[in-house]
């Protein structure tokens, strides 16, 4: 069998560690090309870029990636994946993974998340998609004891497909290898951000404000990515791109408009 | 009874001639706040702003919104939600109205909605929440053939409450008083776009890209939000938060992790 092609992309920028290791990881199981942001772009969630310009730059990085095709993109994770589709790649990858994602993107954090964004893009796009987040914010996390899970769960994606309308959002705890249980296929937890803004005054003596904040889990289910997480466990979450609450529509069928 | 008290924001900036219009008509049925965006937003998807300071200024646009308070927050469209909940206003509003948007959000453009992203940050917040769009991209689109319709969905959302973890996505055709036929309930329709970069060359000589495109419906379900817009209907779709392909655990739960 040919070897696979492998669209890899990130939001923390092309020269994060996360998303290093993710190229090192699929250069062994096939043909790499990424494209990513030229800077970081968390919490972008599934921003576009509309009425700006974008740029891509090929570049190299580091020696560990030689021969690989790399474009620096000036534009959000979804762009990169648009871009590489349409106008960089000279065909459709067999799978977009995304990430290794510098903290987590479990429950809640999905929505506001850009290494999910450029997977959902891609999934909106037909091709299989897995965002990939270890539940570390450190730019020197350590990525390497989640090395062999990554690559499993690709491998298993490229030999099963991945169901239709779904990407797949995959997130590591910060656990050593020894710690590590092994994989749990979850559903994302309810939860929210308790937020919390921290508000200042500039040298010009204008209120400004930080966004900071708490995480709330609402959840006792043990089904959750939460769970998972907690105990041990890698969570993969099917996650869909309809949003319609097709439970709701009945309901609304009653008002009287 | 008190009256309702109703938060107000959109994505194309706080003196977008539809966020105005949705002011207007909310002055009827509540107590207004509005904290909106100070320059346009489009396309931000449910970005937040995690690594820059937010600013909120409280200001006046128009007499006919005298003695409604005010804010244009630096941030984005899910920001200026955050930022009214925890900062702005003093309690929690009984609903939260997004748009009008000059635009279609339908199908899957509520993936990259800021209009949408409003709406969802106050739903995961707990609070009623409904975004507004009009398919009309003019800055002076004729918003005042659905005023009446907008005014029964808010009115009804009041009294019925919306239902748990869903807030509605409502798009308006762009068509006379008299071509409205009413309102559906309706699903999202499955869609995409057919991306195209137009690609230039800068000054300098060196490539760049505008993102363009075409909607592509592949979709024939005559209970879309889609079938709903083109046959002279408002579309509402309940849209939820909760992105688990719930359908999909079990085929993952297959694979050999």
């Amino acid at each position: 069998m040919a070897k696979p092609l492998i669209l890899v992309t990130n939001d923390d920028g092309i020269t994060a560690p996360g998303v290093r290791t993710l190229i090192h990881i699929m250069k062994k199981i096939g043909d790499v090309i990424v494209v990513a942001p030229d800077s970081p772009q968390s919490g972008m969630g599934h921003a576009i870029t509309l009425d700006s310009t974008l740029y891509a730059e090929k570049l190299t990085i580091d020696e560990e990636s030689e021969g690989i095709v790399e474009y620096s993109c000036s534009g959000t994770p979804a762009d990169c994946v648009k871009l590489a589709l349409q106008e960089l790649m000279e065909r459709k990858p067999d799978i977009c993974v995304s990430g290794i994602n510098h903290g987590s993107n479990s429950s809640i954090n999905v929505i506001y998340s850009g290494t999910m964004s450029a997977a959902i893009e891609a999934g909106i796009e037909g091709i299989p998609a897995i965002g990939f987040s270890l539940c570390d914010y450190k730019w020197e996390a350590d990525f390497s004891q989640a090395k062999e899970y990554v690559q499993t769960i690709v491998e298993q994606a490229l030999q099963h497909g991945i169901p239709k309308g779904t990407v797949l959002n995959v997130n590591i705890p910060k656990l050593t290898k020894d710690e590590l249980k092994g994989i749990k296929v979850c559903r994302q937890a309810r939860a929210n951000w308790k937020e919390k803004f921290d508000k200042r005054k500039n040298p010009m003596g204008k209120d400004y404000y930080w966004l900071t904040g708490e995480f709330e889990l609402l959840d006792q289910g043990e089904d959750t990515d939460e769970w998972a997480l907690a105990n041990g466990y890698i969570s993969v979450v099917p996650t869909q791109f309809d949003l319609t609450a097709h439970h709701a529509v009945q309901e609304l069928n009653s008002w009287n408009f």
